[in-house]
């Protein structure tokens, strides 16, 4: 019998939970709701039991599994306490001890669900082969989690690798989620690509396919790039420019091997990776220059890998 | 008999050398000529010689030199490996193996001169008392030391911590020394401070006691902003909102717990401080906000410090 791995992403609306070979390969995967009454207590207890209850339905002994990794919407410290989780109505909580006590399994680790999305994809996905990684998901929001040496680069308070609220724009007037005004994700995540077109649109009298359009999305405005709108190419030829410039700042940061970018966005796929890395290059001294661009290939599975190569480490 | 770290830090005119024991205690430190004749050959064995001329001196025993830390003046990789030195002449340099065999001791490490300086203000200087931090080092150039988790962040290609090539200003004009345009030094760097004052007295005719001044620095600078000039108090503060704003965009990539700034721009101590929190607090999320700003207090002798330190790991 092989040993197992078991990785755990604990989303807003769902849990996804994962069986892994010590190689990556997935074994079983599945997803449970995520109950967030009375503070969210009862997340932890259901997640430990649909894993016992799903090892006993595929007649797999619980003496195999080599541990449970677990990634949270929220900052994590010390590879185990997360600090909160507004999302699933956490305040200060020792996500591993209680799993430990759940399941009597001992080798448990928390993380951030973007730094182990990070993990994933340098694991099987499209950071394989690197040690060294940053990862965008241009989603709703914009995320980060950044891999140094083979590790998640953590941070003093779990706030590492948070480059969806790096200022790009210093006279922004509009604020983002977090409060702050001008950050990446308010021009570089789905939400942020429609609200810049819109106004783009309201500014301007250019002729565009997207003008009139009652529900503009992400997707279209790419789909329009792609069949030659000038006015597209312009907003997605904007999304590339902001996110090649704060990917420069990164790099000088941490100096990585590849950029590997994820998230619904990044379906607009090589079209996007090369716009990017031409304005990377521009805004970065000679020694970063030309690292290597990639496209994630896990989706919203990379949480889970990522959660379970996280207990091999 | 104490044991004995030793650290070394080569630079472009001196290499400066201290014995330390294991707590920090600085027992013995001195300098000696930097010989860049043929490509940099005789600069490791002048080290080699000098620290074991001076064991001997001191009546010491090589037996108990736990090992040596080497700063040096370029990228370094997989701690030992200079990947090339401009400044001393040297193409790719295996600096651990050479010094091995020219002093018979094991434990040697290398590691780039900046990141040993932050190393080096963590164990005794104004980082102490943390683990995780970011050292701006404000002189001729601006250098960056980041230490994550007690760790040095030396990057895939040792270019973590770069942080005064940083693009703070994309319509820039003229270039930095880097080939690039826009880089933090060209404005935080004691260079840079005198050349952005100089063009704005030219651009403007407002009344300073720095006007007409033959040789500006950047002491003057800061000595006439405390005795009340309005103009150089408002160089100041442009100085302090770019590397507010800099530093800001560093956090969200690291979240480092304080940041140390030193170099001799970082002689106008707290008053700079100050105003770096004030304009990094407007650019950084909530979890970021306050975190502690310090002075170094090493000054040049946070290299030696730090390769010290380096091979207690």
């Amino acid at each position: 019998m092989d040993k197992i791995c078991v990785g755990v992403d604990i989303g807003g609306t769902s849990v996804k939970i994962g069986f892994f070979t010590e190689n990556g390969e997935n074994l079983h995967k599945w997803e449970i709701a995520t109950r967030k009454e009375n503070g969210g207590v009862y997340i932890l207890p259901d997640v430990a039991n649909s894993i016992l209850e799903t090892l006993d339905d595929k007649d797999m002994d619980i003496d195999d599994v080599i541990g449970i990794g677990i990634g949270v919407p929220g900052p994590v410290v010390h590879d185990e306490v997360v600090v909160e989780c507004v999302n699933l109505g956490w305040g200060r909580t020792d996500v591993v001890s209680i799993m430990r006590s759940l399941t009597g399994i001992d080798n448990i680790k928390a993380e951030n669900d973007a730094n182990v999305a990070a993990l994933g994809e340098m694991w099987k996905g499209g950071g394989q082969g690197y040690n060294s990684l940053v990862l965008v998901t241009l989603g709703t929001g914009v995320g980060g989690g950044i891999i140094s040496d083979g590790k998640i680069l953590t941070g003093s308070n779990g706030a590492a690798g948070e480059i969806g609220h790096i200022t790009v724009n210093f006279n922004e007037s509009v604020a983002c989620n977090c409060g702050k005004k001008g950050c990446l994700e308010q021009y570089a995540s789905a939400t942020g690509v429609v609200n810049e077109t819109k106004k783009a649109l309201a500014a301007s009298n250019a002729e565009s396919v997207l003008r009139g359009k009652e529900h503009l999305s992400a997707k279209a405005i790419f789909d329009a790039a792609k069949h030659g709108d000038a006015f597209a190419s312009q907003m997605v030829e904007n999304l590339c420019e902001i996110l090649g410039k704060t990917l420069a700042h990164i790099a000088h940061v941490v100096d990585p091997q590849v950029f590997v970018i994820g998230g619904g966005v990044s379906k607009a796929g090589q079209m996007l990776t090369d716009r990017i890395l031409a304005y990377y290059n521009d805004n970065v001294m000679l020694a970063l220059k030309d690292r290597d661009f990639r496209l994630a290939k896990l989706g919203n599975d990379a949480g889970i890998y990522g959660s379970a190569r996280l207990i091999l480490e």
